[in-house]
């Protein structure tokens, strides 16, 4: 377990004051710049990353051999794994030869600051040499969210009591480590170079992935004040640029280090270079006033429909923005390749996305920012040859999307938490359906949209089995719940497997000629209607509870009571054939479900399934505490939605999981906009509708949404009694405020909140599991 | 798919005439000689082995490491196969220089032989040079039945036409060959050489394995007729000994080569040398021919007490033989290490040990060969240990045995088809079980058995789960059928279970003492004897048939018209998230309680199940068609029986499955015998009774058992209308005839067989899967 960094709270930024080694994995995260397609670790100007590698290029991954104790049929073969792009951020500082480093001399300050509306990071540190010199080193930094492959850095120093010389070594430079695979058991071959090329200011160079044949040129240019020498030359496969100056006293040096990156197929290599090369001679024109100027500009229109105020709670402020900037950041210019688990501030999980994208990012950034969320569906269409190839392999019908992958190829190696866990396709689905609610975007409905929902709902009919009764059942599946696995008639999975079919069965009878195209006949759209109209819902009528999976409410509790804080997580302690015959789940599934179909569940079933599923849920995996925070808003158990939503927002601020250091949760960072705008909110999206049931929870006084659906700018304003919806731009429009219809144009509309039914009393979370976790308590 | 062997068909033994290099993978298996410590696989003589090594010793094993794409806890870390011992089979043979090789030159008659009662592998080879010396080569080799670390060879050469030169190198050596394991991947480092001696007939090596740290001393003496020169000396690690002598025709030249093998812990290295030296000394003063006669004496005994005669069937009378001989030579002098699933013909499944030991070999060896039993089960028992420590680790209470181990330690890597397979627990238990009641054994009962008994029942135990109606249920098991897995309420797991919980109660009662040292209390064995009394059985109450697990009946129905048979095996073709959510069995599940647990089912209820279960197992799975067998003649279908018959016959005889070359299928051939003694013998043991419902197929004329119950030689003589039942040894036995108490003393008793109630239809299997499978057809 490392240290966690003692951070400021504050509205607009965030910051760490003082230097500890230990802190820096978790620095390195929280305050890593990216754009979707350029990531850059907030690593120390003059350090590599302490963990992994500083540069993550969106599609720049190699392939390596999956390795398997006993090997089975279908089992993929070939693992992928994001490596590391060459490090632009590297400047070392020697004063009079001595190198400067926080670990030696003396650290006199030192801050670090994350500028949520500037988009840049800045640091400042002032030090003193075990030679006794002292200076000022002070840097800023940006990934531009306006120029896809482009970082730039504004590096100074300052001698504060006499001259001295100072050296300055820049690099472009990729590191020689290779990245094991989670096991620790396969090495992946490093970035192979391919050219290298010095020139007065920089250089470029440009490599190769040893076994995918992903090229990446990379190219950098470097600008001082006048009476700093430079040099620029190939150190090997590297380009590194010295500077060299001697300071005086109130006479600063400032570099300026501009560097821009192409990632690409190898064959297309030396296009790269040029490209590379061309976006970087545009942003020197652009200069580093001009870069910062749009960088905030981008950030400007971002928060203008985006932003989130709070007030009453300043943690809270600080933390939805922080949570909102990664958000963007991890899919502002996001293009071919889609936003990884951790975005690009780490290489987590190996770079892979998973279901979590569809579930719980992709439909924030569709009433966000809904280009990008058109990006990462259209990213799944695009994948959609590899997920019909991986059904006729599994011998099923339709589209079977990958668990994990980079390329759209499944690159799981256990498959009862993977390949079974089908739900991933009507996730897909719902994200596409979701996305056309909040935009309207009938151009992707009638192309991408219904593709994918043909596809999907084809799987399902093909894995679903009539009973005598006539009732439809999905057997041998695996729910988000991954301490559950093979299991009949998950609900969740039914349920979206339900809407899934309706939705196909809906879309090709809109869009006939995409459907012809696709060989949708009259009697699948019956036979898919049939499905979803008979699907099973298992339900307890003893406990009067919805069962996870038929059968699940009748399995042995787990024992909470023998549960040490060291049993947690309990997959690190706790075999999986243990796991998966208790009630205990690792997350919301159930309530996931309660979540995505409103619609199925009257209020009293809703609180009773919550409450029971509270108990069993750990919180083992980070997707779960968000949707925990809106289901407990929706059945009035506000305080504990308000414990839910500060867990979600300490996620990697307090580092609950303890692997902040391997990047940021993009999901929870997604899912904790969901918790307040769906929780605190009550917002609810459907087919032509928008519903709102804003109410407060204790402790914050005042909450201001805004979001963007069908291109109105909406802004809902909760406060305690009262809720004000304003629109800031686009057509008057319809919504429902708890049930009540209401319509809002040019002026600001306020309506009442109805008072709080009594909620009873308030579930319980499994022992050492309070709502709201906080490991440092 | 390698060519098979055309064998001969006789009564005491197993031949092939002719040379084919496709056949030597099968033949070597086929013929392979040993006595349960030691293997030597049929080689040619002048050849190593094609397929792995030649030589195998029980316990000399290596660990690895286990490698997954995705760990997790609880995942065996160590895998475990089985190294190859020095090889003291091989004997090179030049002729004026030119080495003798079936490959080359002309073969102008050969043959290898097994001799069933003689114990003994002949070969004779009649060879034409390329340069044109013709030869007559013939071996007889023996691997001791009696002395456990022995084996001999016999070997002359006769130049058939002119004097010529010849030449003969015998070697005792290593190979340096590294055994991949199933993945390919992992590849396991060959033996470390310790040390070489030569002496004046040969000499002495000693080696260690890698990793685990076990020592194997081998030593090797010669000795030849008058007029050859003998030289032995150390090549290398080996022993190489050279004989030459000039030969004139009519004047063979015979080498006996003897060679001792010792294997322990690598700290007694010294002991071990001085071991197999000092066996060697033993067997050489016996000489060959006392060998020959000592080898013969054990065969005779052997038959004496286990043989079976077939009038009618030369197939089966053949197969019948082969097979017992196998059992025999797999179990004869196995003392510390377990038969592996392939004895020690080959090196498939890395010489593992799985539950076919216990639910298919011990209880026939129990009944054969009680002494081998007992050792089988004593192994069992001093491996407790570990699987009291897996059972911890796994959260349980009790003993968890491993799925795959060679010393006792779990060492599968696929847990749903192994860690949950529980069943094998109740299997050890139920063959401790079957063992006292074949044997009578008190001293094993009090001792070993109740430990083994107790410890196991705690498992189940702790595995139950009670329900709201006070029924007992065993979640996310997985039974016999590797088509299925995770599931709930097994009902072979429930039956096995109950009965083990049942006899642990028992035992743990009749041997107090034991029972308090082990902790047992009243209060223990009454949960116990709830546990067994309110265990679940699944029931369709529909189909009116019993299901493999809780819903099974309702699951989708596999789609076995759309298979072809290059479909076969399922598992290479699809993958296990299909099998498992279908009916579709691998293997006898259902059909394996129905035999194991006769008491439970009524007829109707055992003609509905089977009858059922037929038509969705498709036997990719070797240890299947036996009880298939059995259940079929129990249900009156005598003629499906013998289909079922001589598919276990043919197994490895006709390379059924394709993998003959990687050792013979140990199981199967204990299956065989059980297939004629409860299939067509109607044998069922129980607590102090023994019962036969004896009736003859089509075309078997007549049929005699013999087998050893309670210290008592018995023989069932089976004709079509009356069985006669013949005590050789012991006091008088009571036993039950087609449910008739018959006291069989010293005259033979002869009892009427009662006319065969109509059985209606015969039950259909799978297309492509019809019983008796044979797969030149």
């Amino acid at each position: 377990m490392s240290a966690r960094a003692p951070l400021t709270t504050e509205d607009w930024g965030l910051a760490v004051t003082g230097y500890d080694p230990e802190w820096t994995g978790q620095l390195e995260s929280l305050f890593a710049l990216s754009n979707g397609c350029l990531g850059w670790r907030g690593t120390l100007d003059e350090e590599p990353s302490s963990v992994g590698d500083t540069c993550h290029l969106a599609g720049l991954f190699d392939r390596f051999p999956l390795s398997y104790a006993e090997p089975s049929y279908g089992y993929p073969r070939v693992g992928q794994a994001l490596v590391g792009g060459p490090d632009g951020a590297l400047i070392r500082l020697r004063i009079d030869g001595e190198e400067f480093a926080l670990r030696t001399g003396t650290v006199l300050a030192h801050e670090q600051r994350l500028d949520f509306r500037a988009g840049t990071l800045r640091r400042e540190t002032t030090w003193e040499s075990p030679a006794g010199a002292r200076i000022r080193v002070s840097s800023e930094r940006l990934v531009s969210l306006t120029e896809r492959g482009i970082a730039a850095v504004r590096y100074e120093v300052e001698v504060l009591d006499s001259p001295h010389e100072v050296t300055l070594e820049s690099e472009l430079a990729v590191s020689s480590s290779e990245q094991p695979n989670e096991d620790g058991l396969q090495p992946i071959a490093a970035l192979v170079p391919l050219s290298v090329a010095a020139d007065h200011g920089g250089g470029r160079i440009s490599h190769v992935t040893a076994h995918s044949g992903i090229a990446v040129a990379a190219a950098v240019h470097h600008e001082v004040d006048g009476e700093a020498r430079m040099r620029a030359r190939a150190d090997g496969t590297d380009i590194l640029t010295t500077i060299t100056a001697t300071l005086q006293p109130g006479r600063p040096l400032t570099l300026l280090k501009f560097v821009g990156y192409a990632t690409g197929e190898s064959t297309d290599a030396r296009e790269l270079i040029a490209a590379s090369r061309a976006d970087l001679e545009q942003v020197r024109a652009l200069g580093w006033d001009g870069l910062v100027r749009a960088q905030r500009e981008a950030l400007d229109t971002f928060w203008s429909r985006a932003d989130v105020r709070v007030d009453g709670a300043p943690w809270l402020q600080q933390s939805i923005r922080f949570a909102l900037l990664h958000v963007f950041q991890a899919a502002a210019l996001v293009d071919e390749h889609p936003p990884p688990a951790k975005g690009l501030t780490g290489s987590g999980y190996q770079g892979h996305t998973f279901w979590d994208l569809d579930s719980f990012v992709t439909p924030v950034l569709a009433l966000l920012h809904p280009s990008a969320a058109a990006s990462a569906l259209r990213w799944r269409h695009r994948t959609l040859p590899h997920a019909l190839e991986r059904a006729a392999e599994l011998g099923l019908a339709g589209a079977s999307f990958p668990w994990r992958t980079i390329d759209g190829r499944e690159s799981s190696g256990y498959w009862p938490a993977s390949t079974a866990a089908f739900h991933i396709n009507a996730d897909i689905a719902d994200a596409a359906l979701r996305y056309i609610w909040a935009t309207g975007d009938r151009e992707f409905e009638g192309r991408e949209a219904v593709e994918l929902l043909v596809q999907t709902a084809r799987l399902w009919a093909s894995l679903a089995r009539t009973d005598r009764d006539g009732g439809t059942h999905l057997d041998g599946v695996t729910g988000p719940d991954e301490y559950s696995a093979l299991d009949d008639d998950n609900l969740y999975t039914n349920l979206m497997a339900q809407q899934n079919l309706l939705a196909a069965a809906r879309l090709s009878d809109a869009h006939a000629d995409q459907a012809a195209r696709l060989g949708v006949t009259r009697e699948e759209q019956t036979r898919w209607r049939r499905l979803a109209r008979t699907m099973a819902l298992p339900f307890d009528a003893e406990l009067q509870v919805h069962q996870q999976s038929a059968g699940f409410t009748q399995r042995s509790r787990w024992d909470f009571e023998r549960m040490s804080a060291d049993d947690y997580p309990l997959m690190q302690h706790h075999p999986y054939v243990q796991l998966y015959r208790h009630q205990v789940a690792k997350q919301a599934d159930l309530v996931l479900a309660l979540m995505r179909r409103p619609d199925v569940f009257t209020p009293a079933e809703r609180a009773r399934d919550f409450a029971y599923y509270e108990a069993i849920t750990v919180r083992d995996s980070s997707l779960s505490a968000a949707s925990q925070a809106v289901l407990a808003a929706e059945v009035g158990q506000l305080t504990l939605a308000a414990d839910y939503v500060r867990e979600v927002a300490m996620m990697d601020l307090e580092d609950l999981h303890h692997d902040t250091k391997n990047g940021i949760h993009l999901a929870a960072a997604a899912g904790l906009w969901t918790a307040l705008a769906a929780g605190f909110g009550g917002l609810r999206l459907r087919e032509g509708a928008v519903e709102f049931s804003p109410r407060l929870p204790p402790g914050i006084d005042r909450l201001c949404l805004s979001l963007v659906i069908r291109g109105r700018m909406l802004t809902l304003e909760i406060r305690d009694e009262e809720a004000v919806y304003r629109l800031s731009a686009g057509e008057p429009i319809e919504l429902l405020h708890h049930g009540r219809q209401l319509k809002v144009g040019a002026d600001p509309v306020a309506a009442a909140i109805p008072p709080l039914a009594e909620p009873g009393p308030r579930p319980q979370q499994p022992r050492h599991r309070p709502a709201g976790l906080r490991d440092r308590d």
